[in-house]
Protein backbone atom coordinates (compact mmCIF):
# COMPACT_ATOMS: atom_id res chain seq x y z
CA UNK A 1 0.00 0.00 0.00
CA UNK A 2 1.46 3.19 -1.48
CA UNK A 3 1.94 5.62 2.35
CA UNK A 4 0.71 8.93 2.26
CA UNK A 5 3.24 11.85 2.76
CA UNK A 6 1.03 12.76 5.76
CA UNK A 7 1.15 9.62 7.47
CA UNK A 8 1.46 9.92 11.21
CA UNK A 9 2.51 6.93 12.83
CA UNK A 10 2.81 6.21 16.74
CA UNK A 11 4.03 3.35 19.67
CA UNK A 12 2.68 2.25 22.82
CA UNK A 13 4.81 1.34 25.57
CA UNK A 14 3.63 0.13 28.69
CA UNK A 15 5.53 0.05 31.59
CA UNK A 16 4.26 -2.09 34.62
CA UNK A 17 5.59 -5.18 36.09
CA UNK A 18 2.11 -6.08 37.24
CA UNK A 19 1.12 -6.28 33.18
CA UNK A 20 3.96 -8.76 32.42
CA UNK A 21 3.11 -11.22 35.98
CA UNK A 22 -0.35 -11.15 34.66
CA UNK A 23 -1.89 -10.36 37.99
CA UNK A 24 -3.13 -7.05 36.02
CA UNK A 25 -4.49 -7.24 32.75
CA UNK A 26 -4.04 -4.57 30.44
CA UNK A 27 -7.04 -2.30 29.46
CA UNK A 28 -5.12 0.44 27.41
CA UNK A 29 -3.55 -1.25 24.41
CA UNK A 30 -7.48 -1.90 22.46
CA UNK A 31 -8.35 1.79 24.04
CA UNK A 32 -5.58 3.64 22.62
CA UNK A 33 -5.38 1.59 19.49
CA UNK A 34 -8.85 1.91 18.62
CA UNK A 35 -8.47 5.54 19.84
CA UNK A 36 -5.63 6.27 17.45
CA UNK A 37 -7.26 4.57 14.47
CA UNK A 38 -10.34 6.79 15.20
CA UNK A 39 -8.75 9.93 14.73
CA UNK A 40 -5.98 9.04 11.79
CA UNK A 41 -3.14 8.23 13.64
CA UNK A 42 -1.95 4.58 12.58
CA UNK A 43 -0.35 2.34 15.79
CA UNK A 44 2.84 0.55 14.21
CA UNK A 45 4.00 -1.24 17.29
CA UNK A 46 3.60 -2.04 21.18
CA UNK A 47 6.06 -2.97 23.64
CA UNK A 48 5.58 -4.07 27.63
CA UNK A 49 8.61 -3.65 29.82
CA UNK A 50 9.18 -4.08 33.33
CA UNK A 51 9.35 -1.23 36.20
CA UNK A 52 13.36 -1.33 35.22
CA UNK A 53 15.19 2.16 34.17
CA UNK A 54 17.22 0.51 31.71
CA UNK A 55 14.34 -1.12 30.04
CA UNK A 56 11.92 1.91 29.95
CA UNK A 57 14.91 4.33 28.49
CA UNK A 58 16.27 1.77 25.50
CA UNK A 59 12.45 1.03 24.91
CA UNK A 60 11.08 4.72 24.68
CA UNK A 61 14.70 5.57 22.61
CA UNK A 62 14.18 2.95 20.30
CA UNK A 63 10.91 3.77 19.94
CA UNK A 64 10.38 7.49 19.99
CA UNK A 65 12.70 7.58 16.76
CA UNK A 66 11.08 5.43 14.66
CA UNK A 67 7.53 7.08 15.12
CA UNK A 68 6.00 10.25 15.03
CA UNK A 69 4.56 9.74 18.67
CA UNK A 70 4.59 7.04 21.67
CA UNK A 71 2.02 7.13 24.21
CA UNK A 72 3.71 4.84 27.49
CA UNK A 73 1.22 4.05 29.91
CA UNK A 74 2.07 3.16 33.89
CA UNK A 75 4.15 4.36 36.30
CA UNK A 76 3.52 7.94 36.88
CA UNK A 77 2.35 7.31 40.43
CA UNK A 78 3.31 8.53 44.37
CA UNK A 79 5.46 4.71 45.23
CA UNK A 80 9.00 3.83 44.79
CA UNK A 81 8.19 1.61 41.69
CA UNK A 82 6.89 4.79 39.51
CA UNK A 83 9.74 5.32 37.75
CA UNK A 84 8.37 6.44 34.44
CA UNK A 85 8.87 10.38 34.60
CA UNK A 86 12.71 9.79 35.72
CA UNK A 87 13.10 7.18 33.03
CA UNK A 88 11.54 9.74 30.38
CA UNK A 89 14.01 12.66 31.46
CA UNK A 90 17.25 10.42 31.55
CA UNK A 91 16.08 9.08 27.51
CA UNK A 92 15.76 12.92 26.62
CA UNK A 93 19.05 13.56 28.43
CA UNK A 94 17.40 16.42 30.32
CA UNK A 95 16.46 17.13 34.01
CA UNK A 96 13.90 16.12 36.10
CA UNK A 97 12.40 18.21 39.49
CA UNK A 98 9.30 19.28 40.98
CA UNK A 99 7.35 21.31 38.95
CA UNK A 100 5.48 24.07 40.29
CA UNK A 101 2.82 24.22 37.64
CA UNK A 102 1.64 20.54 38.79
CA UNK A 103 1.94 21.57 42.45
CA UNK A 104 -0.53 24.07 41.87
CA UNK A 105 -2.98 21.78 40.38
CA UNK A 106 -2.65 19.41 43.07
CA UNK A 107 -2.91 21.36 45.85
CA UNK A 108 -5.97 22.94 44.51
CA UNK A 109 -7.48 19.31 44.06
CA UNK A 110 -6.26 17.58 47.06
CA UNK A 111 -7.51 20.75 49.00
CA UNK A 112 -10.64 20.01 47.62
CA UNK A 113 -10.38 16.76 48.79
CA UNK A 114 -9.24 16.89 51.72
CA UNK A 115 -6.22 15.03 51.55
CA UNK A 116 -2.35 15.97 52.64
CA UNK A 117 0.61 16.85 50.28
CA UNK A 118 3.23 14.75 51.49
CA UNK A 119 6.96 13.78 49.90
CA UNK A 120 5.07 10.75 48.60
CA UNK A 121 2.66 12.73 46.49
CA UNK A 122 4.78 15.49 45.26
CA UNK A 123 7.02 12.73 43.62
CA UNK A 124 3.79 13.24 41.26
CA UNK A 125 4.88 16.58 40.54
CA UNK A 126 8.43 15.50 39.20
CA UNK A 127 8.24 16.61 35.62
CA UNK A 128 10.86 16.35 32.93
CA UNK A 129 12.54 19.85 31.92
CA UNK A 130 10.78 21.28 28.95
CA UNK A 131 7.88 19.19 29.18
CA UNK A 132 4.20 20.11 28.57
CA UNK A 133 1.56 18.84 31.16
CA UNK A 134 -1.09 16.94 30.27
CA UNK A 135 -4.41 17.69 32.25
CA UNK A 136 -5.93 14.63 34.59
CA UNK A 137 -9.56 15.47 35.21
CA UNK A 138 -10.10 12.29 36.48
CA UNK A 139 -7.89 12.70 39.86
CA UNK A 140 -5.90 15.65 39.56
CA UNK A 141 -1.88 14.73 39.40
CA UNK A 142 -0.69 15.29 35.62
CA UNK A 143 0.62 13.76 33.14
CA UNK A 144 3.34 15.34 30.64
CA UNK A 145 4.06 15.62 26.94
CA UNK A 146 7.79 15.54 26.21
CA UNK A 147 9.16 16.02 22.44
CA UNK A 148 7.08 13.20 20.75
CA UNK A 149 6.15 11.06 23.53
CA UNK A 150 3.03 11.62 25.63
CA UNK A 151 3.55 10.48 29.31
CA UNK A 152 0.17 8.95 30.81
CA UNK A 153 -0.97 6.89 33.92
CA UNK A 154 -1.90 3.50 34.09
CA UNK A 155 -5.10 3.07 35.77
CA UNK A 156 -7.98 3.02 32.74
CA UNK A 157 -9.85 5.93 33.63
CA UNK A 158 -7.04 8.30 34.40
CA UNK A 159 -5.40 7.07 31.46
CA UNK A 160 -8.44 8.31 28.79
CA UNK A 161 -9.00 11.25 30.64
CA UNK A 162 -5.16 12.19 29.73
CA UNK A 163 -5.71 10.89 26.41
CA UNK A 164 -8.64 12.88 25.61
CA UNK A 165 -6.76 15.66 26.87
CA UNK A 166 -3.60 15.32 24.58
CA UNK A 167 -5.15 14.57 21.40
CA UNK A 168 -6.36 17.78 20.46
CA UNK A 169 -2.53 18.80 20.30
CA UNK A 170 -1.24 16.07 17.82
CA UNK A 171 -0.98 15.89 14.16
CA UNK A 172 -3.34 13.47 12.75
CA UNK A 173 -3.21 11.98 9.15
CA UNK A 174 -5.54 10.80 6.64
CA UNK A 175 -8.69 8.21 8.58
CA UNK A 176 -8.28 4.54 7.61
CA UNK A 177 -11.49 3.38 6.56
CA UNK A 178 -12.68 -0.06 7.03
CA UNK A 179 -15.63 -2.02 6.61
CA UNK A 180 -15.93 -5.50 7.71
CA UNK A 181 -18.02 -8.43 5.31
CA UNK A 182 -19.28 -11.50 7.18
CA UNK A 183 -18.19 -14.22 5.24
CA UNK A 184 -20.73 -17.36 5.87
CA UNK A 185 -17.25 -19.84 4.48
CA UNK A 186 -14.43 -21.18 6.57
CA UNK A 187 -10.79 -19.30 6.13
CA UNK A 188 -9.60 -22.26 4.76
CA UNK A 189 -12.62 -22.46 1.85
CA UNK A 190 -11.49 -19.12 0.45
CA UNK A 191 -7.83 -18.59 1.22
CA UNK A 192 -6.24 -18.61 -2.72
CA UNK A 193 -8.86 -16.79 -3.88
CA UNK A 194 -8.48 -13.56 -1.31
CA UNK A 195 -4.79 -14.12 -1.89
CA UNK A 196 -5.48 -12.84 -5.45
CA UNK A 197 -7.68 -10.28 -4.61
CA UNK A 198 -5.24 -8.72 -1.86
CA UNK A 199 -2.59 -8.67 -4.92
CA UNK A 200 -5.30 -7.30 -7.19
CA UNK A 201 -5.81 -4.55 -4.61
CA UNK A 202 -2.75 -2.78 -3.57
CA UNK A 203 -4.04 0.48 -2.08
CA UNK A 204 -6.42 -1.71 0.63
CA UNK A 205 -5.09 -4.42 2.91
CA UNK A 206 -7.45 -7.17 3.40
CA UNK A 207 -7.84 -9.30 6.78
CA UNK A 208 -9.07 -12.53 7.90
CA UNK A 209 -10.16 -13.37 10.95
CA UNK A 210 -11.97 -16.70 11.50
CA UNK A 211 -14.65 -16.88 14.80
CA UNK A 212 -16.89 -19.34 15.40
CA UNK A 213 -20.33 -18.49 15.33
CA UNK A 214 -22.53 -20.64 18.10
CA UNK A 215 -24.89 -21.43 15.73
CA UNK A 216 -23.50 -21.95 12.44
CA UNK A 217 -20.07 -22.86 13.52
CA UNK A 218 -16.93 -21.45 11.64
CA UNK A 219 -16.98 -18.93 10.10
CA UNK A 220 -14.63 -15.69 8.81
CA UNK A 221 -15.07 -11.92 8.89
CA UNK A 222 -13.38 -9.66 6.42
CA UNK A 223 -12.10 -6.74 6.94
CA UNK A 224 -10.86 -4.45 4.25
CA UNK A 225 -9.10 -1.50 5.22
CA UNK A 226 -7.94 1.82 2.97
CA UNK A 227 -7.32 5.40 3.34
CA UNK A 228 -9.30 5.84 -0.15
CA UNK A 229 -12.65 5.09 -0.46
CA UNK A 230 -12.37 4.38 -3.77
CA UNK A 231 -10.11 1.52 -2.93
CA UNK A 232 -12.01 0.04 -0.56
CA UNK A 233 -15.09 0.07 -2.68
CA UNK A 234 -13.44 -1.91 -5.37
CA UNK A 235 -11.78 -4.16 -3.22
CA UNK A 236 -15.04 -4.85 -1.57
CA UNK A 237 -17.07 -5.63 -5.04
CA UNK A 238 -14.05 -8.19 -5.77
CA UNK A 239 -14.32 -10.05 -2.38
CA UNK A 240 -18.13 -10.15 -2.21
CA UNK A 241 -18.23 -11.57 -6.08
CA UNK A 242 -15.15 -14.23 -4.92
CA UNK A 243 -17.73 -14.63 -1.87
CA UNK A 244 -20.92 -15.66 -3.68
CA UNK A 245 -19.07 -17.73 -6.04
CA UNK A 246 -17.25 -19.30 -3.10
CA UNK A 247 -20.40 -20.24 -1.28
CA UNK A 248 -22.48 -21.55 -4.40
CA UNK A 249 -19.93 -24.29 -5.08
CA UNK A 250 -19.71 -25.01 -1.46
CA UNK A 251 -23.43 -25.57 -1.66
CA UNK A 252 -23.16 -27.38 -4.98
CA UNK A 253 -20.77 -30.34 -3.71
CA UNK A 254 -22.15 -30.84 0.20
CA UNK B 1 16.85 -8.83 43.70
CA UNK B 2 19.43 -11.67 43.19
CA UNK B 3 18.95 -13.42 40.02
CA UNK B 4 18.74 -17.39 40.74
CA UNK B 5 20.65 -19.23 38.44
CA UNK B 6 18.12 -21.00 37.17
CA UNK B 7 16.29 -17.72 36.13
CA UNK B 8 14.30 -19.04 33.19
CA UNK B 9 12.20 -15.64 30.97
CA UNK B 10 10.12 -15.42 27.67
CA UNK B 11 8.93 -12.52 25.99
CA UNK B 12 5.66 -12.70 24.05
CA UNK B 13 5.69 -11.71 20.71
CA UNK B 14 2.01 -10.70 19.29
CA UNK B 15 1.44 -10.32 15.19
CA UNK B 16 -1.53 -8.85 14.01
CA UNK B 17 -2.48 -5.99 12.23
CA UNK B 18 -6.52 -6.31 13.92
CA UNK B 19 -4.90 -5.96 17.29
CA UNK B 20 -3.03 -2.81 16.39
CA UNK B 21 -6.19 -1.39 14.45
CA UNK B 22 -8.16 -1.73 17.72
CA UNK B 23 -10.84 -4.13 15.86
CA UNK B 24 -9.87 -6.88 18.03
CA UNK B 25 -8.68 -6.59 21.42
CA UNK B 26 -6.00 -9.17 22.51
CA UNK B 27 -7.05 -11.72 25.21
CA UNK B 28 -3.53 -13.54 24.74
CA UNK B 29 -1.43 -11.24 26.87
CA UNK B 30 -2.49 -11.91 30.11
CA UNK B 31 -3.24 -15.39 29.50
CA UNK B 32 0.23 -16.24 28.59
CA UNK B 33 1.54 -13.80 31.08
CA UNK B 34 -0.37 -15.49 33.95
CA UNK B 35 0.44 -18.94 32.71
CA UNK B 36 4.06 -18.61 32.75
CA UNK B 37 4.27 -16.96 35.97
CA UNK B 38 2.37 -20.34 37.27
CA UNK B 39 5.38 -22.42 36.17
CA UNK B 40 8.23 -20.83 36.98
CA UNK B 41 8.97 -18.57 33.73
CA UNK B 42 9.21 -14.55 34.06
CA UNK B 43 7.84 -12.55 31.09
CA UNK B 44 10.20 -9.90 30.65
CA UNK B 45 9.00 -7.88 27.55
CA UNK B 46 5.55 -8.11 25.28
CA UNK B 47 6.35 -6.61 21.69
CA UNK B 48 2.63 -6.41 19.26
CA UNK B 49 3.93 -5.80 15.18
CA UNK B 50 1.56 -5.70 12.11
CA UNK B 51 1.53 -8.19 9.54
CA UNK B 52 5.09 -7.54 7.92
CA UNK B 53 7.34 -9.64 6.98
CA UNK B 54 10.62 -7.24 8.14
CA UNK B 55 9.08 -6.33 11.53
CA UNK B 56 8.35 -9.84 12.89
CA UNK B 57 11.90 -10.70 11.83
CA UNK B 58 13.46 -8.11 13.51
CA UNK B 59 11.30 -8.28 16.91
CA UNK B 60 11.82 -12.08 16.71
CA UNK B 61 15.79 -11.89 16.15
CA UNK B 62 15.43 -9.06 18.99
CA UNK B 63 13.72 -11.05 21.82
CA UNK B 64 15.30 -15.06 21.11
CA UNK B 65 19.04 -13.88 21.09
CA UNK B 66 17.27 -12.04 24.70
CA UNK B 67 15.25 -14.46 26.54
CA UNK B 68 15.29 -18.04 27.02
CA UNK B 69 11.48 -18.33 25.19
CA UNK B 70 9.59 -16.25 22.75
CA UNK B 71 6.20 -16.86 22.34
CA UNK B 72 4.38 -16.21 19.41
CA UNK B 73 0.42 -15.60 18.59
CA UNK B 74 -1.19 -15.21 15.44
CA UNK B 75 -0.33 -15.17 11.60
CA UNK B 76 -0.45 -19.16 11.38
CA UNK B 77 -4.07 -19.31 9.15
CA UNK B 78 -4.54 -20.31 5.71
CA UNK B 79 -5.23 -16.98 4.34
CA UNK B 80 -2.59 -13.90 2.41
CA UNK B 81 -2.22 -12.17 5.74
CA UNK B 82 -1.06 -15.31 7.66
CA UNK B 83 2.62 -14.78 6.96
CA UNK B 84 4.42 -16.29 10.95
CA UNK B 85 5.70 -19.31 9.99
CA UNK B 86 7.53 -17.73 6.76
CA UNK B 87 8.84 -15.18 8.73
CA UNK B 88 9.85 -17.22 11.48
CA UNK B 89 11.84 -19.56 8.97
CA UNK B 90 13.36 -16.03 7.49
CA UNK B 91 14.66 -15.18 11.00
CA UNK B 92 16.37 -18.55 11.34
CA UNK B 93 17.33 -18.70 8.09
CA UNK B 94 16.14 -21.69 7.36
CA UNK B 95 13.59 -23.14 4.75
CA UNK B 96 10.18 -23.71 5.05
CA UNK B 97 7.83 -26.30 3.33
CA UNK B 98 4.76 -28.18 3.74
CA UNK B 99 5.31 -30.71 6.32
CA UNK B 100 3.94 -33.82 6.26
CA UNK B 101 3.61 -34.60 9.83
CA UNK B 102 1.30 -31.90 9.46
CA UNK B 103 -0.64 -32.76 6.83
CA UNK B 104 -1.30 -36.34 8.19
CA UNK B 105 -2.70 -34.52 11.32
CA UNK B 106 -4.91 -32.39 9.36
CA UNK B 107 -6.19 -34.91 6.62
CA UNK B 108 -7.10 -36.88 9.56
CA UNK B 109 -9.13 -34.17 11.50
CA UNK B 110 -10.58 -32.33 8.18
CA UNK B 111 -11.87 -35.79 7.32
CA UNK B 112 -13.87 -36.55 10.72
CA UNK B 113 -15.42 -32.75 10.23
CA UNK B 114 -16.11 -33.41 6.16
CA UNK B 115 -13.98 -30.26 5.38
CA UNK B 116 -12.26 -30.62 1.98
CA UNK B 117 -7.84 -30.38 2.13
CA UNK B 118 -6.63 -27.46 -0.30
CA UNK B 119 -3.99 -24.99 -1.60
CA UNK B 120 -5.05 -22.23 1.11
CA UNK B 121 -5.54 -25.40 4.09
CA UNK B 122 -1.82 -26.74 3.29
CA UNK B 123 -0.54 -23.59 3.86
CA UNK B 124 -1.00 -23.74 7.37
CA UNK B 125 1.38 -27.05 7.06
CA UNK B 126 4.45 -24.84 6.18
CA UNK B 127 6.63 -25.70 9.00
CA UNK B 128 10.05 -24.18 9.25
CA UNK B 129 12.68 -26.69 8.63
CA UNK B 130 13.86 -28.58 11.67
CA UNK B 131 10.98 -27.44 14.02
CA UNK B 132 8.93 -29.59 16.35
CA UNK B 133 5.38 -29.81 15.76
CA UNK B 134 3.01 -28.33 18.75
CA UNK B 135 -0.44 -30.08 19.16
CA UNK B 136 -3.90 -28.08 18.73
CA UNK B 137 -6.27 -30.43 20.29
CA UNK B 138 -9.00 -27.54 19.44
CA UNK B 139 -8.40 -27.37 15.19
CA UNK B 140 -6.40 -29.59 14.13
CA UNK B 141 -3.47 -27.33 12.27
CA UNK B 142 -0.31 -27.52 14.56
CA UNK B 143 1.39 -24.73 16.18
CA UNK B 144 5.35 -25.56 15.91
CA UNK B 145 8.67 -24.65 18.43
CA UNK B 146 11.75 -24.24 16.74
CA UNK B 147 14.61 -23.34 18.74
CA UNK B 148 13.21 -21.54 21.89
CA UNK B 149 10.16 -20.06 19.83
CA UNK B 150 6.97 -21.27 20.32
CA UNK B 151 4.56 -20.08 17.16
CA UNK B 152 0.68 -20.31 18.33
CA UNK B 153 -2.42 -19.17 17.02
CA UNK B 154 -3.86 -16.22 17.24
CA UNK B 155 -7.80 -17.14 18.38
CA UNK B 156 -7.52 -17.18 22.13
CA UNK B 157 -8.92 -20.37 22.24
CA UNK B 158 -6.41 -22.87 19.73
CA UNK B 159 -3.44 -20.62 21.53
CA UNK B 160 -4.48 -22.05 25.13
CA UNK B 161 -4.70 -25.81 23.96
CA UNK B 162 -1.42 -25.05 22.14
CA UNK B 163 0.15 -23.55 25.48
CA UNK B 164 -1.17 -26.54 27.11
CA UNK B 165 0.57 -28.39 24.47
CA UNK B 166 3.92 -27.15 25.27
CA UNK B 167 4.74 -26.17 28.51
CA UNK B 168 5.57 -29.64 29.19
CA UNK B 169 8.46 -29.30 27.02
CA UNK B 170 9.78 -26.09 28.42
CA UNK B 171 12.65 -25.45 31.16
CA UNK B 172 11.16 -23.54 34.30
CA UNK B 173 12.75 -22.27 37.28
CA UNK B 174 11.98 -21.56 40.83
CA UNK B 175 8.86 -19.91 40.95
CA UNK B 176 7.61 -16.15 41.69
CA UNK B 177 5.47 -16.48 44.76
CA UNK B 178 3.35 -13.30 45.84
CA UNK B 179 0.80 -12.31 48.50
CA UNK B 180 -1.49 -9.07 47.82
CA UNK B 181 -2.17 -6.51 50.90
CA UNK B 182 -5.40 -4.71 50.98
CA UNK B 183 -3.91 -1.07 52.15
CA UNK B 184 -6.68 0.42 53.10
CA UNK B 185 -4.92 3.44 52.58
CA UNK B 186 -4.19 5.51 49.95
CA UNK B 187 -1.28 5.62 47.75
CA UNK B 188 0.17 8.80 48.51
CA UNK B 189 -0.46 7.97 52.36
CA UNK B 190 2.41 5.22 52.51
CA UNK B 191 4.45 6.11 49.39
CA UNK B 192 7.77 7.09 51.30
CA UNK B 193 7.52 4.46 53.92
CA UNK B 194 6.96 1.84 51.36
CA UNK B 195 10.31 3.20 49.32
CA UNK B 196 12.29 2.83 52.67
CA UNK B 197 10.53 -0.81 52.89
CA UNK B 198 11.26 -2.18 49.62
CA UNK B 199 14.62 -0.68 49.55
CA UNK B 200 15.24 -3.02 53.00
CA UNK B 201 13.99 -6.14 51.25
CA UNK B 202 16.36 -6.43 48.02
CA UNK B 203 15.03 -10.03 47.42
CA UNK B 204 11.34 -8.95 47.56
CA UNK B 205 9.90 -6.24 45.24
CA UNK B 206 7.11 -4.86 45.97
CA UNK B 207 4.34 -2.86 43.74
CA UNK B 208 1.51 -0.43 44.88
CA UNK B 209 -1.69 -0.46 42.89
CA UNK B 210 -4.40 1.85 43.43
CA UNK B 211 -7.80 0.76 42.92
CA UNK B 212 -10.85 2.61 43.93
CA UNK B 213 -13.83 0.63 45.93
CA UNK B 214 -17.16 1.87 45.36
CA UNK B 215 -18.15 1.59 49.02
CA UNK B 216 -15.12 3.27 50.83
CA UNK B 217 -13.28 4.85 47.62
CA UNK B 218 -9.32 5.23 46.82
CA UNK B 219 -7.49 2.36 47.92
CA UNK B 220 -4.84 0.45 46.98
CA UNK B 221 -3.27 -3.10 46.80
CA UNK B 222 0.57 -3.55 47.90
CA UNK B 223 1.83 -7.01 46.34
CA UNK B 224 5.15 -8.57 47.13
CA UNK B 225 6.85 -11.02 44.94
CA UNK B 226 9.56 -13.14 45.85
CA UNK B 227 11.45 -16.95 45.09
CA UNK B 228 11.94 -17.12 48.71
CA UNK B 229 9.58 -17.76 51.00
CA UNK B 230 11.25 -16.48 54.45
CA UNK B 231 11.99 -13.00 52.18
CA UNK B 232 8.36 -12.71 51.22
CA UNK B 233 7.07 -13.04 54.72
CA UNK B 234 9.93 -10.53 56.09
CA UNK B 235 8.80 -7.92 53.78
CA UNK B 236 4.80 -8.90 54.86
CA UNK B 237 5.44 -8.26 58.09
CA UNK B 238 7.54 -4.91 57.36
CA UNK B 239 4.92 -3.92 55.14
CA UNK B 240 1.71 -4.63 57.42
CA UNK B 241 3.34 -2.81 60.81
CA UNK B 242 3.77 0.17 58.68
CA UNK B 243 0.54 0.07 57.39
CA UNK B 244 -1.02 -0.09 60.60
CA UNK B 245 0.87 2.83 62.08
CA UNK B 246 0.11 5.13 59.01
CA UNK B 247 -3.78 3.91 59.01
CA UNK B 248 -3.64 5.64 63.33
CA UNK B 249 -1.92 8.35 62.49
CA UNK B 250 -4.90 9.44 59.79
CA UNK B 251 -7.39 7.93 62.16
CA UNK B 252 -5.73 10.71 65.10
CA UNK B 253 -5.63 13.57 62.48
CA UNK B 254 -8.98 12.91 60.46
Amino acid sequence: MTAPSNLITAAILVIGDEILSGRTKDKNIGYIAEYLTNIGIDLKEVRVVPDEEDEIVAALNALRGRYSYVFTTGGIGPTHDDITADSVAKAFGVSIDIDPRAVAIMQERFAARGVEMNEARLRMARIPAGAELVENKQSGAPGFMIGNVIVMAGVPSIMQAMLDAAAPRLKTGVKMISETIRGDVREGDIGTELGEIARQHPNATIGSYPFFDDKSGPNTNLVIRSRDAGSLAAARTDVEAMLKRVRGTLKATA
